[in-house]
C-alpha cells in the first residue's frame, strides 16, 4: 500500500488547515494510503525530505486543527520552475524514498502551477504512480473556475463584523469624521467588497479600476454634508491610472524605498485632510489579523474547506486522477448548497479571478444585489470553538514539533 | 415616583452597553424609578435635554444590547468644568424638567470626575434629590480603586487572541522575520501586558518604564538569533528618557507635524531595520477593532459589565447614594469571583493605576506569575452571540433612532 503527501504553500488562511484534516480525516475512514504524510513548509521543505505522519490523528486533534489558523505545516513562497530541472526530480525522488503516490497541495495560483507543472513532468517522463491533486486556499479569492475559495468568506466575515464594528465605534462622537478601513487584495477586490455584507459601507474602492480622486473626494464630501461621518474601505492594491499603487506615496516615506503595500488607506486620509473634505480621519488597517482571525471562522468556509479536503482524497482513488484541482461550485436553487468538481490545474494557474466590474455600483457607492445574493450565503453560520484559558485551542504547528 | 437617567461618557468598549442593560434590567425587576431615560452623546446631549426612554426594553433587546459595542447612547469628550457654573446649573435644570433623580454616568478618570463634580455642585447649593453615581469603564484598565475595568478585559481577550493567530502566521515561512503588535494604551500598559496570556509573545514594551533602544534592540536579537523570528508587542504611549513618545518620529513623517500616536509599532520597525538586526519587520496596529471587537466579549467582563450596572441602580434606593463609584472587587480564594462596591467617585477621578512595575520581567521578557493570576480569570468564557445574516445582531445606536 503506497502513502500520501498534504502539504500547504502560500499566504496562510483561517480554514487552510481543515482541508488537511480532510484529507486525514478521509484515510481513516477509508484507508487507501497507509501513511497520510504532511510535507513541511511546502515544497521548500519536501525537497529536504522534511514529513510528518499525520495519520492517526486523534479526532480531537483533527476537530482543533480545524479551528486552528494559519498553515500548520508551514508554508513557502518557493516556486517550482519548469526549467529548474533538478527540483523535479528531486521531488521524484522524496516520492519514491517514502512511497508517496499522491501529493495533495492546497494553496492558491502559483501552487496550482505547481500542481501542474509536477503532473506534467511525471507524464513527460512516463513516470508511473506518483499523482498531484490541488486544493484551493486564497483569501483573495481570486482563483478562476471555483464559485469561491476556502479561506475567503472566513476573512470576509471577520472583515464585514470588523466593519460593522468599527462604525459603531466612529458614530458615537458627533465630530465630523472619516473613517477607513484597509484590507487585503493586492489585484482583486473581494475582500473590500465583503465589507458591505455590514450594511454601513459608505464607498468601496476596488483594485479592478482606476482610482480617481476627483470622484472619490467628491462622494467623501456628499457623506459628510449628509452625516458628518464617511465610512471607506478600501483595498490595499487600488491604483492610479498611471499604473502606481495609490500606496506608493506613503511607501516611499518609510525611509526605505521599497514599494511596500499596506499604506492606502493612510493614503486616501492624506488626501482627505489636503483637501479639506473632513476635520478628521482615522485609519484601520487589518492587516495579518484578516486572514488568520480563526476564532469567526464561518461554518460553511471551514466545513466546505473540510469536506473538499475529504474530497480530494476520495477522488483520488482513481489512479488517472492527476493535475487536477478539486474546485466548489455552487448548485442553483433557493437555498445555499455546493458539490465538488475537479478541474484541469493548468486552467487555474496563473490567472486571477477579479471581482466583477458589473457587480460595483459607480462612483464607489457599493455593490449590487447580485453581489450580495453571491457574497452573504458564504459567512453563514458559527462553528463552536473549543476554548482553552480563555483563548482558542490551537494544534502546535507540525513544524514545531 | 422619580426617573433616573443613564449615560456613556469616554471611548467606547465591547461591552458599555451591558452596564446600562443592567441599570434598564434591575429597574424592570424593582421599578424604583419611573422613568429610565437614557442621555444621547453624554453630558453634551443631556445638557440639550436629548434623552430617550429605556424603560420598557425588551428582553430581547437588553440581551442583544449587551452584545453590541460602543456606546449605542453616543459619547461625548465634553468635561464639566468646575468654574462653568452654567452648565452645572442647565443639568440640574434639566434634571428637574425630567424629574430625574439619579443619573448613572459610565465612563474613564473624566467620567468619574464629573460624577464628583455633580455631586459636590449639589452639596455646596443644597440641592436635593438630585444624585450622580459613576460606574467604571475602560478598555485601558487605568482607574484606581477598582480591581479592573469592565471593557477591559474583552479587549484583552482580543489582543491576546489576535497575538496567538497572528504568531501563528508569522511563523509559517522559515525566513527571519520580526512581527510587532501594536496595543492601545497611552499612559498604561494593561492591554499590552494583556497580549502575554497568548504564552508566545517574545517582548512587550509597556509605557510605565522609559524605553531603551539599546536593550530593545539587544533583545529582539538574542530572539532572532535563537528563532530566526521575534515576536513584539508595543503599547501605543511608550516614551523615551526625555519624554517624547517613540511614535513622535514617524508622526513628524506624516506630513502634518500632529503629535498623533498610534505610530509606536512602526518606529520600532524602523529601528530593527536601521539597526539590520532583522531583514524584515511587519507591523500590525490593532487600533479601534481592539476596543470594539465584541464578537468575542469575554464571558466575565460582559457579565460583571451587566451586574455592575443592577447593583449601581439597587444601591441608588439609598437616598444618600451619590458621588460614588460603584467598582470591582476580586475576592480572595482560589476560584476567581468579585464583588461590586461603592467608593467616593473623587478619590478615582485624575488618578491613573498603571501596570505594576514589580509585574514585569527585566529587558522586556514578559510579565510575572502574579500578573497572569491577576489576568487570566478575566477573559475566560465566550458569551453565547446572537447572529443575523453572518454577522453578530447589534442594537440600532439610540442616537440615530
Amino acid at each position: 500500500m503506497s502513502n500520501c503527501l498534504v502539504a500547504q504553500s502560500g499566504g496562510p488562511s483561517s480554514v487552510i488547515n481543515a482541508t488537511v484534516a480532510g484529507v486525514v480525516k478521509a484515510n481513516q475512514l477509508n484507508p487507501v494510503y497507509g501513511t497520510v504524510y504532511g510535507g513541511l513548509n511546502g515544497i521548500e521543505g519536501i525537497l529536504q525530505g522534511n514529513l510528518v505522519d499525520l495519520t492517526h490523528m486523534s479526532e480531537m486533534e483533527n476537530r482543533i486543527l480545524r479551528q486552528t489558523p494559519s498553515s500548520a505545516l508551514g508554508s513557502c513562497r518557493y516556486k517550482l520552475k519548469r526549467e529548474n530541472v533538478a527540483d523535479f526530480e528531486k521531488l521524484i525522488e522524496v516520492m519514491e524514498k517514502f512511497d508517496i503516490e499522491t501529493l495533495f497541495y492546497t494553496g492558491g495560483n502559483d501552487s496550482m502551477d505547481t500542481v501542474a507543472a509536477l503532473s506534467e513532468y511525471a507524464k513527460a517522463n512516463n513516470i508511473q504512480g506518483r499523482r498531484f491533486v490541488g486544493c484551493p486556499k486564497t483569501v483573495d479569492n481570486d482563483l478562476m473556475h471555483t464559485d469561491h475559495c476556502p479561506g475567503f468568506a472566513s476573512a470576509a466575515k471577520f472583515i464585514a463584523t470588523t466593519a460593522m464594528q468599527t462604525w459603531l465605534d466612529v458614530n458615537v462622537y458627533t465630530r465630523q469624521e472619516v473613517f477607513v478601513l484597509e484590507t487585503m487584495g493586492r489585484d482583486a477586490g473581494w475582500l473590500a467588497a465583503s465589507s458591505c455584507l455590514s450594511g454601513i459601507v459608505d464607498l468601496v474602492i476596488l483594485p479592478e479600476v482606476v482610482f480617481d480622486k476627483e470622484i472619490f473626494l467628491a462622494e467623501v464630501k456628499k457623506c459628510i454634508d449628509r452625516n458628518n461621518k464617511c465610512y471607506v474601505v478600501v483595498s490595499e492594491g487600488v491604483k492610479y491610472a498611471d499604473g502606481t499603487y495609490i500606496a506608493a506615496g506613503e511607501a516611499k516615506n518609510d525611509g526605505f524605498g521599497h514599494a511596500i503595500l499596506g499604506g492606502a488607506g493612510n493614503a486616501l486620509k492624506n488626501l482627505i485632510l489636503e483637501a479639506g473634505v473632513s476635520e478628521r480621519c482615522k485609519v484601520q488597517d487589518l492587516s495579518t489579523a484578516q486572514r488568520c482571525h480563526a476564532s469567526e471562522q464561518s461554518l460553511v468556509d471551514v466545513e466546505e474547506s473540510f469536506k473538499l479536503g475529504m474530497s480530494a482524497h476520495m477522488r483520488s482513488m482513481d489512479k488517472a486522477f492527476t493535475g487536477k484541482m478539486v474546485g466548489v461550485k455552487r448548485i442553483e436553487g433557493d437555498k445555499y448548497d455546493v458539490e465538488f468538481f475537479a478541474i484541469e490545474a493548468n486552467k487555474v494557474a496563473n490567472f486571477v479571478k477579479g471581482f466583477p466590474k458589473e457587480w460595483m455600483l459607480e462612483n464607489y457607492t457599493g455593490i449590487t444585489q447580485e453581489a450580495y445574493d453571491y457574497l452573504r450565503p458564504l459567512i453563514e453560520g458559527q462553528p463552536v470553538i473549543i476554548y482553552e484559558n480563555g483563548i482558542p485551542a490551537y494544534v502546535k504547528p507540525y513544524y514545531m514539533k
